[in-house]
């Protein structure tokens, strides 16, 4: 449908203007001040526009276990959130739906899913999270988690001969099932992609990520895959390659304009370069990284360097929330403490590009989302500058990106669809929705995980941390 | 007006248990299952209460300038920040209504403002400020912010001949002033107290730090001050004294277990070890923090040394919001980097004691309010669990101090009077602030600060920072 939002404060390249913006069939038509209106007419007094942000990598599923794992690293987290699965398909359609809710409500229009499947229940689970995405209106990139070496190969050996039982499933099966996905759900212009986007370096073969680039290429399709999140990656990476990670996915073929990486904590200065010459894009999850204690990436080197970086959430239970204004906020800040020069800090008009171009540009969409320009299609949010938590006035963005905003979300469009009025989700019931979250969840008081215990000790051991030591605060 | 809360979620040794909890006369008289309800009843099913937390560094006023200040660490922010001060008493009462009405939403109780006062005008000032939070209805603890030097004195020399304009007010006049505003507004019964907080080291003379100190004993008050915020401080401090800060305040005799120190980021080991031993507490302000580039509080080396440690927003110009819940969030993820051995990392309960009870022990109210104890005073918060942003159910305090709650707070008790019903504050017009915050405010564009640029030299220098680099990014 048709609409023109009227007298709607827009940034431009030194300040803002006031403008009215005219969407047709689903694209920016024009943008200037006293348009004629179009369409139904949105009011845009006393609201700043801009396009929608991308959560760059997440995983719906965990939001059924955020809030209730301890405060462990990756390696020792991970048991325990594997432990406490699998769920049911209509438990994905849920978090899916509950993911995309949370996202609206905080500026996104894209999401990024590096889906968890049911082992047996793969195109089922897909058809979950898809139905979820479609059902509430917002853009997804379903990218299926795979991997075809065993959990326990995802650890460094630190010298020790260690054994790994077979991966559940061919790689051959596992790129058959991405193939399958691809022919049933990937309709972009529907805003629905299906990604190639096997889990890491440290849980698939070259095999996996050299199928998954002839997927991309096959389809035109993104790639996705989480790369050296944390130091015990690093370590795994050398044991395995006897060289960089990064150097290796390059030699794969996987890095390119259309890769994005997750997490890149652990790169030097030559994997640097290797992104900034494949054009690859860093997808940068501070909330996680913190979380989970596995550092602080390089974002203001790689944005020397001009790697193209945004944002991501990461899942729910290693977060604990789907917040993407909340990660934005902090994956602009936090480096101030890691580079003296103030000169090279993010303001927070940059941090809102990288989370709407950057996210785009990553997935390969730059013509199509990302910015407020003429002929791109309608991603957008409108933010409510009178809400308390954007008060008083300042600058916009700085209030937007650098606050807390609180329900400051006034109206979210997607391909020109509306889905969020008045704060307001309209295309599904969130009360619903909140019921269903309730009826199938318990409040769990210490919950005892038999995993971390199976892998702590050895964890501890590669990571060289004294065996004993006394129990969590 | 005594009430009832009935089979509310509370934490408990190992995990929680559903309890009713009676309040006579402002403090909590019974806390047990299937009590007889007193007073008025409060429905308390599937909510969780907690003791109320304390934001125990803000400066309120900087409201005003949140979300406008570029990227610039301490030393050049604060030149902008006082470049586009003074307010007016009426602008100081409503940043500090508008502080006390997001600190409520996020789950706090109490506030130390450390209040900055219009020059000739500061008992005007103070009088603002506790107006607001005697008409909301916060407990405050207002700590004028004062100093015996000019601003220049705040930056270290580096060697170089530096002379200084001598202050507005004499040493003693400053002291006199304090001393007016207890003997005018000190009523710690009515949930008003006043503090004498010089602003720090780098802006005060020995004989303020004793004047002060003097002042704490007549008057049985607190003391609160900025302690080592940045590495300029740091370098500053060894200039001035020839020694460490904190070595020096413990010999003017400021450091006390009724002693609360805003940052200390810089600290040593042999520091660390004399805050433990004169049982000072250390208010982390994490957002601030990253935000100024300051740098990363040794929190965990602070809780492993006995330390008390609690949380602060600090002002809304440097965080750039008042979010209690986002500022212990982060304080307890952040450290998760600095130390590789994950049984030091802070839980989501022990941050939530550090906020409540923390905060209370370095205000010396331990034994008044700080945790759900009977005969404690009722500052008590009640936090909707079928809100979306805490379900699924899993562990409630996992989710509200690692989630991002958003509108999660139902009902605020300060002293057992109610101040929040329903998620709403009662005692304030939230509407009208927010008209009153919007008229006297305007949007602003690239606003030029003429104080940046006149210390920017001397800082590049004394922090050996090329002269020349290009601008923000």
């Amino acid at each position: 449908m048709d609409f023109t939002i009227q007298s709607a404060l827009v940034p431009v390249e030194h300040g803002y203007e006031t403008v009215d913006v005219q969407i047709v069939a689903g694209r920016i038509a024009a943008i200037a001040p006293g348009l004629q209106g179009v369409g139904t007419i949105v009011d845009g007094r006393d609201k700043l526009l801009l396009p929608g942000f991308v959560n760059a990598h997440t995983h719906s599923s965990e939001m059924w276990q955020r809030g209730i794992i301890p405060p462990t690293p990756l390696e020792l987290w991970i048991a325990e959130l594997y432990e406490f699965e699998p769920l049911d398909p209509e438990q994905l359609y849920l978090s899916a739906l509950g993911t995309a809710v949370e996202v609206l409500l905080s500026g996104g229009t894209s999401v990024v899913d590096h889906l968890v499947m049911i082992e047996g229940r793969e195109l089922e689970s897909i058809a979950a999270a898809v139905r979820a995405y479609r059902d509430v209106g917002m853009r997804a990139f379903v990218a299926p988690l795979i991997q075809d070496e065993s959990m326990t190969a995802g650890m460094p050996s630190g010298g020790t001969a260690q054994t790994h039982a077979p991966y559940i499933r061919s790689t051959a099966e596992t790129l058959a099932i991405i193939e399958d996905a691809i022919a049933q759900f990937h309709r972009p212009a529907d805003g629905i992609s299906i990604l190639p986007a096997p889990t890491g370096i440290q849980l698939c073969s070259d095999a996996l990520f050299e199928g998954c680039v002839r997927l991309s290429d096959r389809y035109s399709l993104p790639l996705h895959t989480h790369l050296l999140e944390t130091r015990a990656q690093q370590l795994l990476a050398h044991e395995k390659y006897g060289y960089s990670a990064v150097e290796h996915l390059k030699r794969l073929g996987f890095l390119s304009p259309r890769t994005s990486l997750a997490h890149c904590v652990w790169l030097d200065d030559a994997d640097i370069a290797i992104l900034a010459e494949t054009q690859s894009t860093v997808v940068h999850n501070p909330l996680s990284n913190l979380r989970l204690g596995s550092g602080i990436a390089p974002i203001l080197k790689y944005l020397q360097a001009g790697v193209n970086v945004t944002f991501g959430c990461d899942g729910a239970a290693s977060n604990d929330a789907q917040d993407l204004l909340e990660a934005i906020k902090i994956g602009s800040m936090l480096h101030n403490v890691t580079d003296v020069d103030y000169r090279h800090w993010m303001t927070p008009r940059k941090a809102a590009e990288l989370a709407s171009l950057g996210g785009a540009t990553g997935l390969g969409m730059a013509a199509e989302l990302g910015s407020l320009t003429v002929g791109k299609q309608a991603d957008l949010v409108l933010y409510d500058l009178k809400n308390l938590s954007l008060l008083p006035r300042t600058d916009p963005i700085g209030l937007l990106i650098w606050g807390r905003p609180t329900q400051a979300v006034d109206s979210v469009w997607v391909k020109g669809d509306r889905v969020v009025t008045d704060g307001t989700v309209t295309t599904t019931n969130v009360d619903d929705l909140r019921q269903q979250l309730f009826d199938r969840s318990q409040w769990i008081t210490n919950r005892q995980s038999a995993s971390i215990r199976q892998v702590e000790a050895r964890y501890r051991a590669v990571m060289n941390l004294p065996a004993q030591t006394p129990g969590y605060s």
